[in-house]
């Protein structure tokens, strides 16, 4: 079955708003095995509106449009659909009482114009919204001879998604041939793009079955593996199967290959922590709070996360991790002394198992020919030994922070395996 | 004039990935006075990519297509413009060289495949991009008795972004009756949105040829006016007549009203960091790095922020901030007195003018009755005085540390001004 969403508001036309309640709605057709073919985003003009919605139903089988159910008078979508048809509008009796309760609960006076939200397209079913006043709508229709479902949700994302979740996908899935979808994420880290597209190119094309789609940001490659069939063990079986050869290639790149959700590094540096019963403390320079913050960012962090000091100053970089001030004098902050000096001071003064320590230049300013802008060094100290890692990365300072603070965290992750 | 922007892609059809590019182009089109009327996401089926075509001709005046113009089989964005007019493509000469040269140049065989890079729509100018293989194409034209403009760009950012600007805009401005264009943003922090919506709209909605856009975010609220005119001081009048109604408004939430670009709060934070000739270091639990990250993310941070701890466990609450054992016993560790203690000893071990401590319970776990997920504590000290304030954030971990961090960049705003 193919889909359509229509994302209906003027605010998405702007350079400021994005719609991004299609890549959930997407997400969830997939798993019921609709695909959707296309998607369009239409400005609150009726006219418009109307248009877009018969070009749709020329097109698609299932036709979802999200937004313009409000009260105001830029909120057109039910308008648009019984337009678009030629049906009528009706006003709920139960709707126009649903209003009036929820007015009255929240203690405010009704404008008339809230009343549009009780209005309800001929021969269409009204979706409960628990998390707002406009109510969404199912029509299963036909056009010319073919049968359409026509589906109007919410905008905001909070009424959107529970009531699609609730009200829609069972509506769906009781019409769709029944499918299972097993699906498997793999992720890696640090492996260029390049080389992760040349190993595992060759592997998935062959899986036809299998539906790939490879993600990359900043030294994070996300594979996600989906698989539909009438069968559910058929289907878990070629998605296991390509994850395994894929698991192979990546070799020790890969981080999880868990189940259908992805864990992120900084997870899998926590369970592995964990698992060693170890701590950790960090000694930030350039990445200037970003590792402690993707860490702190877990729940449950503080088991094994000691925390750590932002060593911005040379001052700082004495004073919480004891590194030695002629050792900045002698090599310069941004060395690979400094950095295992940050990491073995951080690591004693903390009481940690492992310390890191991070030292580079983000830029834009500060680099020289010797030491270039992305030129960072990255320490990790324990018990045994202090080993460090140099690294030079390209692009801003956003982008130079980002890898490194990805790398920083691949590094824990390869000692703690 | 109205355009469509239509995507190419059948990546973004899946629930991974996002066009982003559209709204670069939006704000670009926007500023030469031509409105977005629609956009459309296309898959790589050609089929669906002349229809969507065809229907972009009938309802707009310039079309933009994004995407499809690599090597591949899926590219196939020149096709579709072609046969959607009834066009041939031609290979040029030119740049089938340019290909080849491009190839010998990076050390790469040829495959022919490439040689589709090279062809031209029937009437179309070939626009250079200097950052890929691909070049765009501008096709002015008519259909039926309009005429249309019809745009092919590539899809990669750093491709489509530069290429747009330096091919497209001139054409099109060039094309087009002149208009100047006058831009404000205006910045203001923890303003209650709702407060925000009802201290401006009754102003601004009163300037109709100004357009007022409003983006909240976890605090932070931007405000966009637009005006365009023919005469440029009377476009610059009225959206500085307007940009002073709503400072006024917005009172002592205002934060930054420069001029056409915007600046973050930690931006103005380092600004009158520097003016003051203060320094400033962080001692953050809750937070875990994201405000020092916030901070060191600005270039040039380094002259105001020293860096600072981040405090996870009660032990570097101690070591790193020099907080009594004894006074995390007897109020615990999330309370005023352990916030003011934080930000006293921050500043007192690093010598930094202003200290900054950050307690709290981000969730989902740790919470109580007396002291519920989301009850923050944030201290300020300078060698006069050592406040603190108390705040209690809704929603998830995310949500409470994003909120508590913005608090506690504004509380050093509204201190040091």
């Amino acid at each position: 079955m193919k889909a359509e969403i229509i994302a209906v508001g003027s605010e998405m036309l702007t350079p400021f708003r994005q719609d991004t309640n299609s890549l959930y709605l997407t997400e969830k057709l997939n798993e019921i095995g609709v695909s959707v073919h296309f998607k369009t985003i239409v400005g609150d003009r009726q006219r418009d509106l109307v248009a877009a919605i018969r070009i749709a139903l020329g097109r698609v089988d299932i036709l979802v449009l999200m937004g313009g159910l409000g009260p105001t008078e830029d909120d057109l979508t039910r308008e648009a659909v019984a337009e678009a048809l030629s049906l009528t509008l009706r006003r709920d009796a139960q709707q126009v009482g649903a209003l009036a309760a929820r007015a009255a609960q929240w203690r405010i006076p009704m404008p008339s114009n809230n009343l549009k939200q009780a209005d309800v397209i001929e021969g269409a079913t009204i979706l409960p919204n628990v998390n707002g006043s406009a109510p969404g709508q199912w029509l299963d229709t036909t056009v010319g001879k073919h049968r359409k479902l026509i589906l109007l949700v919410p905008g905001p994302p909070n009424e959107c998604r529970p009531l699609f979740d609730a009200e829609c996908i069972p509506r769906l899935r009781a019409l769709l041939p029944v499918r299972h979808i097993a699906k498997r994420t793999l992720r890696a880290a640090m492996i260029p793009e390049s080389q992760a597209d040349k190993l595992l190119a060759p592997i998935y094309t062959t899986y036809k079955d299998v539906e790939t789609t490879i993600l990359a940001h900043a030294g994070d490659i996300q594979l996600t593996l989906l698989c539909a069939k009438s069968n559910a063990e058929a289907a878990q079986a070629r998605v296991d199967e390509l994850a395994v050869r894929m698991e192979e290639a990546l070799e020790d790149w890969l981080y999880s290959s868990g189940g259908a959700s992805s864990e992120s590094l900084e997870q899998i540096v926590l369970y592995y922590l964990g698992l060693r019963q170890s701590t950790l403390a960090v000694a930030e320079s350039c990445t200037g709070g970003m590792i402690a913050q993707r860490i702190t960012g877990v729940p449950g962090s503080s088991r094994s996360f000691l925390g750590g000091a932002v060593v911005y100053s040379d001052a700082l970089k004495h004073a919480f991790a004891g590194v030695p001030p002629e050792l900045i004098a002698q090599y310069g902050a941004v060395s690979a002394e400094v950095a295992q000096a940050l990491a073995k001071g951080i690591r004693i003064r903390t009481g940690a198992t492992l310390g890191l320590g991070v030292t580079g230049i983000a830029g834009p300013g500060g680099g020289s020919e010797a030491k270039p802008v992305g030129l960072v060094y990255i320490a990790l100290s324990d018990a045994q030994k202090t080993e460090v890692a140099e690294r030079k990365f390209r692009g801003d300072r956003a982008r130079v922070r980002e890898w490194t603070a990805q790398q920083a965290l691949d590094l824990i992750r390869r000692r703690l395996r």
